[in-house]
């Protein structure tokens, strides 16, 4: 059994173990719901990982890969529900099947639970450490988010900006799953501080070819149609890697494209297409994203933790960046 | 200078001196509109209070006053997004000003500063304890909110059901205050306890007053219209005890002015209010007020602490009591 799925089965039977039994029901079916949606369970995944490097009894990291999976939840919930969107995964999402109210409710009592489970890590003296790797994090999420709304509204946003949006939104809490599990398995600051660095990087890259996927993958691989983003007029890197490469009459129709919603969604997304491939951006995409990960791996060899193990992390690695391609 | 306005003088410095001073301002700058709207101050009031019946310095117990009000803050934010409340002491609400994405995005952040304020207490011995009861009492406070809004649905709520609702939404906070400051002190536990369950009870007859209050008070006094609990069909004790007491022709005739919402405001209101006073509520509110203030300096005479100190708090619970009465 690999690595990957040991920690996924741990974390999948503390979850069932831990369910959100309690009353009212209006409250917490919600989460049950959420929380029993399933997928990959990254995160939680991670932070296992991040305590097995220092220790064999990783299960100790446990309450606090909960925290993060809750946490995560926490921010997909309200996320769906400012996007107004009806399905995550196939289903319909929490606010559509519950209401905003109940769904704005369950989500604060989710992320009160967060800090719950993370109270029942053993040694009172990580309980600081924790508090404050969460909490940064935690907020980290939130600025992401709010750059995120801020930058649907802004024509000038650029590259760098972007990068520190999905840091912030996206890889800080990979790089803050495996910090936190070597924080439970009480790795020294420098330890933990180089293993976050690892995670932020690798979340960089992940998220940059995630918008790879999403206009050049192969939607039989990938499981969904590609487009999205330009249909919703998303200014991913891609987008911004254009604008800055283009002269002004590609840039001029770009522009035009990515500002409006036409009835013809499919030849919009057609013309977008064609001025990247005229611009090489996929290649473009890929060098950031290979940058990224030779940062990553930079990162990870500074983690003072056995070969093997870290040889097991950069094999993951590696491999959530092929998924899909 | 009273107990109050120094320990409400202490907070405002602490508060003036720890801005949300941070970027993104569209995130951050709804924080600082409602945490500079005011008010009495009273649940960070209390933790200091709870911090000195033990100790002179008070001032450790600020960091823990600071979480209690932005988690305060915090919880009337999201309420008002479900309340669809578009005024907050005479202020537009934060999300009718910033729009309800934001609202949802900095309540979220508030919450999570709340944790930094508690995790900036000295003792790491008492962070424990803190985050236990803190998460306690947040997380009543949801399923408060809960109830409340479940309640609406639902014409069979029982009196020792509105009690619990109220008590979770609002009097456990009361208590935690206390009980927190308690904390920050280094209190033993029973003495922490004891003082928390004063501040329920306390809790608990204040929301009774403000249920007489809004119907039967003097509207010069209380400062704005009376009739409103009955305007919104609100199931306050009022008219569940009168249903309670009712005939069935008078049952029924409450029960259909309470379901309906009438072009003619005002008769409804008189026409409620004068069924209340056939029935002779006010007293059976004020009873149930006389009550839950015998219990509450019941537990307060069991805490161990200075009889002079303990005086201070037993005033201000009695001073609440006859405010706009």
């Amino acid at each position: 059994m690999s690595s990957y799925t040991t920690f996924q089965r741990s974390f999948e039977t503390f979850l069932q173990e831990h369910p959100f039994h309690f009353e009212p029901r209006s409250l917490y079916e919600p989460i049950d719901y959420i929380m029993g949606m399933g997928g990959k369970r990254l995160r939680p995944v991670l932070a296992l990982w991040g305590c097995q490097l220092f220790r064999d009894d990783y299960e100790k990291a446990l309450p606090v890969a909960m925290a993060i999976e809750v946490f995560h939840n926490f921010s997909l919930l309200h996320d769906d529900i400012m996007d107004e969107a009806p399905l995550r995964r196939g289903k319909p999402t929490v606010h559509s099947l519950y209401g905003i109210n109940t769904g704005i409710l369950s989500g604060d009592a989710m992320l009160i639970y967060a800090y719950d489970f993370l109270r029942q890590i053993e040694e009172p003296s990580a309980i600081s450490a924790l508090l404050e790797a969460f909490n940064r994090v935690a907020i980290e999420v939130c600025e992401g988010q709010q750059y995120d709304i801020d930058f649907e509204n802004r024509q000038d946003v650029s590259i760098p900006e972007y990068l520190r949006m999905i840091e912030l939104k996206t890889a800080a809490l990979i790089g803050g799953s495996l910090e936190m599990g070597a924080i439970a398995a009480g790795a020294a600051p420098g330890a933990a501080g180089s293993l976050a660095a690892f995670g932020r990087n690798i979340g960089l890259a992940f998220q940059l070819q995630d918008d790879n996927l999403d206009t050049f993958g192969d939607p039989a691989k990938v499981g969904k149609k590609t487009g999205g983003d330009i249909a919703r007029n998303k200014k991913t890197f891609l987008i911004l890697k254009a604008m800055e490469l283009a002269g002004p009459e590609t840039r001029g129709q770009l522009e035009k494209l990515m500002t409006t919603v036409p009835e013809d969604e499919a030849g919009k997304i057609e013309a977008v297409t064609a001025i990247l491939n005229s611009l090489n951006i996929k290649t473009f995409a890929e060098e950031a994203m290979e940058g990224f990960l030779q940062r990553a791996f930079e990162h990870l060899a500074a983690v003072p933790a056995p070969g093997n193990r870290k040889e097991g992390l950069r094999q993951l690695a590696l491999g959530l960046m092929q998924r899909q391609a």
